[in-house]
């Protein structure tokens, strides 16, 4: 069945690695017959400043609250246009893939205000206005699936699980539960490309292609990051994990189903 | 002794709990016969996004390459003007304060594009142009102090061991260590206010700047947190933990010395 698949991307270099893959993306679900729609972030000249501008029309002109401007303008329509076509375009898809590289351990600034403006009280968060009883599993963009391909400069060594910089799914950790699995979408495991700095040959570029077209193809058949969610009874008060659930555990990875400690 | 502290802020409402704290910073400070100065980003107007006219004079006009065109121009002095002032206030800082409300668990974008703008090849990472030889616990900013003040919207135990966002200093574990620790920094155990949209009466907000008074009255004093320095033995290739550096420990917590799993 077709789909609608929206890639959010920021890097401004066409030639670069993680433009590449994009195309890769485009390229292998057009000929699986779906519809790509874009978000390129750097093209866009995304305003990636969250900031006064973005609620021309105040609840309270003279102390700026972001909660309470943000549901406000969210509400009443009242966004600007950037924020409310992205948020249509969000809600049109059935899945989402970000793709970056990773600077500072992290999404690109970018990408991080791409995610500050878009999600309104009212849509990433506070969905129906019932504050954080939709959350972690269930909102607005609950069912959609989510993928994330990453590019990185420094050596698979470095993000292994002894690895000095940490390991990348903790790393994200931030981004793939704090951002994508909470306003309700189904997060694939993280595409992380390593050595980018040193990948050269045609030979070593097209294994990294071919190796995400293969995650592509399988966008709607992977199964997700068992994340647990916030309203299936792992947290019977939505805030900590109940006694029952992973006992003894505690950090990032206690919110993994089935996860080694 | 007078020291020197940089403080760096990313709210643009004078009223909010993040600048109410910035202001009890700068006040503490010059009480103890300290210089402060100031990068108030949202007030400097901070370009937040990385990107070609961060290079006016680049070595290839034809393809960006962000470490490329970094490494030249920092050593060539064609930076521009605000990311070298920028450099220029961190080099003549004895320590770095950051204050920021928590965004989608992490820093606001405009302040994650002022650490990408900032940490150019040959300053934040790639120190004396030697790839990674300096990092985590050596480089350009070796020796001076870190401390974080972040204030979430969400209660504590949403944060806690096994809250549901997970632990905050696991969150900002790409910020203190990846960031702050990677170019040579002590950093201090991160302040966190929490449910900081339940906190209304003056004797609430009394009880958060007293707490934070007296961790700014410690900066000097405070033990940092044990990361791990890379040279100092932990990573014997400066990749991964070595065999006999916490046995058994995976993921980010074994960067921290005397950290229980």
């Amino acid at each position: 069945m077709k789909k609608k698949i929206l890639v959010v991307y920021a890097h401004p270099e066409p030639t670069s690695l993680t433009r590449t893959l994009v195309q890769v993306t485009v390229e292998t679900l057009e000929k699986q017959g779906h519809e790509v729609i874009h978000s390129d972030l750097y093209g866009m000249h995304w305003k990636a400043v969250f900031d006064e501008n973005d609620f021309p029309d105040r609840v309270d002109p003279n102390r700026l609250s972001f909660i309470a401007e943000s549901a406000h303008a969210y509400v009443l329509g009242r966004q600007t246009e950037d924020v409310a076509t992205e948020q249509a375009k969000l809600s049109s898809a059935d899945a989402v893939i970000l793709q970056f590289p990773l600077w500072w351990f992290g999404v690109p600034a970018i990408l991080k205000g791409w995610i500050e403006r878009v999600y309104a009280y009212g849509f990433g968060y506070g969905y129906k206005n019932e504050g954080n009883r939709y959350r972690y599993g269930d909102g607005a963009l609950k069912g959609k699936k989510a993928l994330v391909s990453v590019v990185a400069g420094g050596p698979p060594e470095d993000y292994g699980p002894r690895g000095i910089n940490g390991p990348m799914d903790q790393l994200l950790f931030p981004l793939t539960h704090g951002a994508l699995f909470y306003p309700g979408m189904d997060v694939l495991p993280i595409h992380p490309v390593y050595g980018a700095t040193h990948i050269a040959t045609a030979a070593e570029v097209e294994d990294v292609k071919e190796a995400w077209r293969c995650r592509v193809r399988r966008l709607f058949e992977d199964a997700p990051i068992p994340f647990r969610s916030q309203n299936g009874g792992g947290y019977p008060d939505r805030h900590t994990l109940g006694d029952n659930v992973a006992p003894g555990q505690n950090g990032l990875l206690a919110h993994i189903a089935g996860e080694a400690r």
